[in-house]
């Protein structure tokens, strides 16, 4: 299979790669590996039919080797390995203040333009970060879902031997536990399914089960009184709305990362007059937080290994998707987009 | 009358004011003007009797002459005008992370403990604050409120040039909006009181009725579709929370001043993520949010006697809060705590 195109709901069909030649400023990439997102789940639930052009080639968490480049573009060359950053620019904004990753005329490559989940790629050159020798391509797959750890981190102002508290310890929740760790924090992770309870506690985390024990009596004890600096809400959920803003000590920050896309969420408004708690909306990455991604995953011991559930073909990719929906024990699925010799 | 002690909701009774001998760290005042709060108003409407030692003196926005100061107290001396700033802080609690003001242990004076609707009042040291020669005793009763205000727009990090909006035009919002008329930013208000729409409007101020006109179109237009940088919810009202993530821009804040005390609002956390805004939980002042209240209360030209409805005397105190009660045009009603004479 040559790329893997979304068809309709719950529906992935093969279709062709083409080698787009790179214009100016482009590069054309051999895409190596892709991890799929929980974005990715609800493209493949049909709730995001509205902003994809269907069929299209989605995935955006790539690492890739440059394969060709366009006219002007020096920052990387012909067998670089890369991780790339799915953002296209448009035209700035006076509403977007100089934040193009929340600007009003920003594109998410793999969502609003074709993505990842095929053999040849092309992609504005800006987009593209290269890997240290040192970092597999495998690995560099990650790179995407830790930026998104280091911005929410950044955005939460963590500072060494604050108490930290992630809740829900999914994909996401898992990198941003890893990086609050490299930032030498005291982490506990809120996570409600066993098996990721289980597999997070292996890894060495503090986890509370909120379904099992009283949350915020457990980390009471866990910090003597102290209670949570800063709080991660990246469960989606209206029990973790509700939890963020118990667990926050005085000036708290909490971090919303996850998105409540669905109806408004009831918080307590009282508490961020009492206690003077922040609410500090987060998406995406800028520029700097790849950079730290590629640090990070370089030079700490991120278990990613671990953290891979399974690493399917291209051609597997509706098999993967089902599993997804059905494996309770799933962390993060990587998708092989070259054949086997040309990822050895 | 020497003293207004609230008895029972509804109403006040006459009683003494004793001369308590200031302790050390403490001084005697000789109470000058006291204005009436929203919260008194709760309090005499009986919704705060759990807090209230009843019956009590309460009222906290006062100004006053030191009439007698105890043992170590070296920064006022007798017939020192001042303002007080009624906090007593207790033991520093780890959790409040140096924050006395949104402390564990922080007692509110004029609700947890004696207040200023009398003509003698002991408090610690402390909690007073030196007016300047040309702030008159009238105008120093505003200095609570207006700390309030400069604590808000301090958490609001506002920026000469940002466009601002107030939501709610009551005195807190009015204090507010002068606040940032100091610091050079563009102020709109939002207010709902055809009465205050009037009254702001007169004093100079851009404001929109949201229940006659479009709020987040008005806004648009005005700000040439840059929005606003920095909102103020200061209504308490559902509707406020609901226009507040409406009219932010992206990386907006906003500053939650108002008291949603009772049941949790709903809350649009899509756009928190979406946009990165931020939502900023303020409460009373420090310190340095009287010496700026000061500063500006003497050398602006805040119209404080415009934002003046009545002076009453102390035993007019039940009518006062009658007439609050069903008087939309009020603002800031002031109390006289001592006999005219002595307020010459
Ligand atoms: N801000 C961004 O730019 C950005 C980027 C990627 C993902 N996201 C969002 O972050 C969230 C997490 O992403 P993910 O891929 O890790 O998703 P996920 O669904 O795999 O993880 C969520 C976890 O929360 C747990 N959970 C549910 N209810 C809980 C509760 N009450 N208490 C504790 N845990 C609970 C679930 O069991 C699950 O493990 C999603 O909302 C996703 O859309 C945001
Ligand atoms: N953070 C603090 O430390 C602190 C200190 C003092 C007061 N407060 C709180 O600040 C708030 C305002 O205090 P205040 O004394 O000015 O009260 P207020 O009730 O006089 O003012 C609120 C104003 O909001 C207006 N309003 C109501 N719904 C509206 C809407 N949908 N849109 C626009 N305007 C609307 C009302 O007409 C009113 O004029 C209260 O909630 C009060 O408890 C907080
Ligand atoms: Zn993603
Ligand atoms: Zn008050």
């Amino acid at each position: 299979m040559e790329a893997a195109y979304y068809k309709e709901k719950g529906k992935f069909i093969s279709g062709e790669s083409k080698e787009l030649k790179p214009k100016k400023g482009e590069v054309r990439l051999d895409v190596a590996y892709c991890g799929v997102c929980g974005t990715d789940v609800h493209i493949y639930h049909g709730t995001m039919d509205k902003r994809v052009d269907m069929p299209q080639v989605i995935g955006h968490e790539a690492s890739a080797v440059v394969a060709e480049i366009g006219e002007g573009v020096t920052h990387v060359k012909v067998g670089d390995k890369v991780a790339v950053r799915p953002l296209k620019f448009g035209e700035p904004h006076k509403f977007d203040k100089g934040f193009p990753h929340v600007g009003k005329n920003l594109k998410f490559i793999g969502i609003d333009a074709p993505g990842a989940f095929q053999k040849s790629w092309t992609v504005p050159a800006y987009t593209l970060h290269q890997l240290p020798e040192k970092l597999s391509l495998q690995h560099g797959a990650f790179i995407e879902p830790l930026s998104v750890a280091c911005h929410d981190v950044k955005i939460g102002r963590v500072k060494k031997g604050e108490n930290c508290l992630v809740i829900g310890g999914g994909p996401i929740g898992t990198l941003i536990s890893y990086v609050l760790k490299e930032k030498d924090a005291n982490v506990i992770i809120s996570e409600v399914n066993e098996k990721r309870v289980n597999m997070l506690s292996e890894l060495g985390f503090t986890v509370i089960n909120p379904a099992k024990e009283n949350l915020v009596e457990r980390i009471s004890e866990l910090t003597e009184g102290g209670m949570i600096d800063c709080a991660f809400e990246v469960s989606g959920s209206a029990a973790g709305v509700e939890a963020m803003t118990e667990v926050v000590n005085v000036r708290g920050r909490i971090v919303m990362v996850a998105i409540h896309g669905g109806e408004k969420r009831k918080v307590d408004l009282f508490k961020f007059f009492w206690s003077e708690i922040e609410l500090l909306g987060a998406r995406l990455y800028e520029e700097e937080d790849y950079d730290e991604a590629i640090r990070i995953a370089a030079s700490s011991n991120i278990p990613f290994d671990k953290l891979t559930t399974k690493i399917s073909k291209l051609e597997d990719i509706q098999d993967v998707f089902e599993e997804i929906d059905t494996n309770p024990a799933g962390m993060k699925y990587l998708i092989k987009c070259q054949p086997e010799e040309r990822l050895a």
